[in-house]
């Protein structure tokens, strides 16, 4: 098995060093990621500006392709450019962080693993529920099996699986769930602060608020120590709605 | 009504100026807008940076915010720190260029509406469908008219409408379509590349192909002439394999 793996904390980030580890266990790995933290990226794509790669080393032995671009970037010019051979697997994370409800929306973590499946290869994300110091061995593990379950099971065309894991020890997590996507939302702030040169600026702060709490959801299942894992599409379009449209007077507005 | 204008071409752009001048005959519109080009960055949002405001003159008059950050920053940053009341709408664009399909997932234009969406504001988008320079009031009267229709009939909470024009003159529209996002995917190819100091770069470069044919995808509506406008949410959950998965023996990944 060929597996591309990417992130968005950066290619030195110690995430991607316990998932590389898993996955040699199971196939070929290839490390293309971007050469810096990329959180909250989205799904951003570099358009106006080249594009620089850099082998990168780790422990004095080649370890990856560091790229100047975001986590999509980084998927793109893996199958188009850097492999000689299609991946069977894209696999991003281990993210930092956890990756549930809204969160999905601004992840270049999910958005690797997005990109993956557009290039029409299975992919997953891999986040880690907490962003204080951690130990990424277990969720790593994890990964790999369900790379295995997948290799066997198969994805459709056009869906994912965005996984997380809470940073437990195994005999502490209750077990694995099949979940949605989670309603809950940030509870965005601005700090308005002064510079030293006493000009006015802006700093993002919050966290996820009205969490939902049946297990059915990605927060509340990784909240109830339980493995999360969602499978995710990229067609957003809203069918209820585009039913309720259609009795809308909506030519009027030619 | 209170209105507040976002895009991702920047606020220095032709299509939000056509915007702003349109929306300002049925509301008191706010501009809070990127001071430089953002296409193509997703939903990405700067947390890692402190966001800096100025205000941005046209004509000599004040004309509105510029933040040096992404659509969706400014959306967030207006609706939670600039603006003394919530808007009652959001408008995105108008974008220089389509946002159909698999580019919907890229846009910036449609990040910013997604953001208000998010915030609980009714939103919407608002493409012209050409690359080449372009005359963008006829599009700013749709979105005017639209606005007005939103005003009438409300969207549901997580609902926004995402609208493509094509580059025609009104007589030459045939008219308005609902739509879904089309599956047509980008044929990403990169350009390998020497810099004059003999160092590698790539730069991406490709177009939309295996265009649907239906009517009923976005891209083939604007294609054939007609107003899309289609129905997304952010619900990224693929309930059919939420169904089909919960048949796996996923424990087994524990």
């Amino acid at each position: 098995m060929n597996i591309l793996v990417s992130n968005d904390d950066g290619i030195d980030a110690p995430g991607i060093y316990a998932l590389v580890l898993e996955m040699k266990k199971i196939g070929t790995v290839t490390v293309v990621a971007p050469d810096k933290q990329q959180s909250a990226v989205g799904h951003a794509i570099t358009m106006n500006y080249p594009l620089r790669v850099k082998e990168f080393k780790k422990d004095g032995k080649f370890f990856g392709y560091a790229v100047q671009g975001t986590p999509a970037d980084c998927v793109k010019l893996a199958v188009r450019a850097i492999l000689k051979h299609e991946p069977d697997l894209v696999v991003s994370g281990i993210n930092h962080g956890s990756n549930t409800a809204i969160s999905i929306i601004y992840s270049g973590t999910v958005s690797a693993a997005t990109e993956g499946t557009i290039l029409g290869i299975p992919s997953i994300a891999v986040s880690l529920t907490t962003y204080a110091p951690a130990e990424f061995r277990y969720a790593a593990r994890v990964a790999r099996k369900l790379a295995l379950l997948i290799g066997k099971r198969g994805l459709p065309p056009s869906t994912l699986l965005n996984v997380n894991v809470p940073p437990l020890k195994a005999k502490d997590i209750k077990g694995v769930l099949i979940t949605r996507q989670g309603k809950a939302v940030w509870n965005d702030t601005f700090d308005h602060r002064r510079d030293p040169n006493n000009r006015e600026y802006y700093w993002l702060t919050g966290g996820l608020e009205a969490i939902d709490q049946d297990l059915e959801f990605d927060e509340a299942a990784v909240r109830s120590k339980y493995i999360s894992v969602t499978p995710i599409h990229y067609d957003l379009t809203d069918y209820k709605m585009f039913e309720t449209m259609k009795k809308w007077n909506i030519e009027k507005i030619k």
